[in-house]
């Protein structure tokens, strides 16, 4: 049998709120090894664009990377956020080491190419080095990984935190009994965001597929689950979407996805 | 007998030099495992202060290191300059793994006690998790290292990356035969930095002490010097100080120093 593995995926709006930030890293701490956090941190590379002179674009909640802008992302990403978690989870007894897809080559990536759109130095996962992962968590350390990817040839990229986490969560699955949990600003998928009672506690692929086709789940919830169903295909063993309560606590409400 | 390692700090100055920078990556690279690289990065965070506004403060070399000078020093340091570099040796097939001090919590500081002058977030390095460190280079990582360390209460601070190859160095003493390489933009320690003949090839402590009294070694070269001898003493097999060339090639002038 393999040993569990937990991924925890916490987007950039969880750790920019100062009440929430401690709880955060208290709830991970608290996880038995082995477990990875991946985490965003879109909100606060903006605020340095700006304060930097530079004008934030994102289409489609993806940013348009510039040069100028993959320095600032790089700075803030692997810098700045992902050192500040790092340096408050040691603080709790956690073995975090902080770290991005160059390092050890974890994530490699293709630049994205251009189509209709630039989206500059953007990139799309390509492999997980699934045996540097393994030899980090095997050494007792717990990585904490920010959302930047390299293409192996010296170049670092941008990359979608999500698909980082289940890239992630996938590879490490040929290792481990993998389980995924998606920490947002909600407590799950729900019908009617505003209204608790609307929540999925379960959610599988064919009624996922209803609802996509009613229109029910719309937005920035669709590539998120289409990314964790194909990760369950992958040999993920269990997903569950919810706020950052479900890190420590999966009794509380959430969305549990199964195929 | 114990397994070689090498300990390479290179100053951010030789960094920012385009012409430089592939050169040191390529001689770091072709090192044999198991090795370390600490990296500075200063002037670029001087640089980043003046972008965002701050006024950089340095007093004898060393930065008062506010809470938002902090930010940016982690930024520049752990983010912008570290994930260059990690990327960079990526690209020539080095398994290099970017880290600061809170990372593994490799190296723990005390924040500098406020004296005559309060240097802010500023660390004095209180001890290297050997232990840690070792399992990386077992597991053949090249650990790339830049100046900043933690408290172990969740605080980051900037540390001089001199001490920082020197207090790595000796803590690795007790499970690797360690030498430590200081590059600068000097081909070692001289007479007079102008004229390449005034070169000291060998120095020990006793002649250290002479030049140290009579003047003839002056400025940065001392804190270095010192804190060279000191390791020298604590267990560090050999030191050698001189330009980037020496990284791969010790056939080259340098200052090589003895007790």
């Amino acid at each position: 049998m393999k040993t569990k593995l937990q991924v925890v995926k916490v987007g950039g709006r969880l750790l920019e709120d100062k009440v929430l930030l401690p709880r955060i890293l208290k709830a991970f701490a608290s996880l038995s090894a082995p477990k990875i956090l991946v985490h965003g941190g879109g909100n606060k590379a903006s605020e340095m664009e700006s304060k930097l002179g530079l004008q934030p674009r994102m289409i489609g909640g993806r940013r348009i990377t510039s040069e100028e802008s993959l320095d600032v992302v790089v700075m803030v990403y692997a810098g700045l956020l992902n050192k500040s978690i790092v340096a408050g989870l040691q603080a709790l007894d956690c073995n975090a080491i902080g770290l991005c897809g160059a390092d050890g080559s974890l994530i490699k990536a293709r630049k994205r190419p251009v189509m209709d759109l630039d989206f500059g130095f953007v990139g799309d996962v390509t492999s997980v080095h699934g045996k540097h992962m393994s030899a980090l968590l095997h050494a007792d350390f717990s990585p904490i990984l920010c959302a930047l990817t390299h293409d192996g040839k010296g170049q670092l990229l941008n990359t979608n935190a999500d698909t980082i986490a289940t890239e992630v969560a996938i590879a490490m699955s040929e290792y481990f009994d993998v389980e995924l949990k998606y920490c947002l600003d909600l407590p799950g998928v729900m019908e009617d965001p505003e209204d608790q009672d609307t929540l999925f506690p379960e959610l599988d692929e064919s009624g996922y597929r209803k609802l996509k086709e009613n229109g029910v789940i719309q937005g920035g919830m669709l590539p998120k689950l289409d990314n964790c169903f194909h990760a369950l295909k992958q040999g993920v063993r269990g997903i569950r979407i919810g706020n950052s309560d479900i890190i420590s606590d999966t009794s509380k409400p959430h969305t549990f996805l199964k195929l």
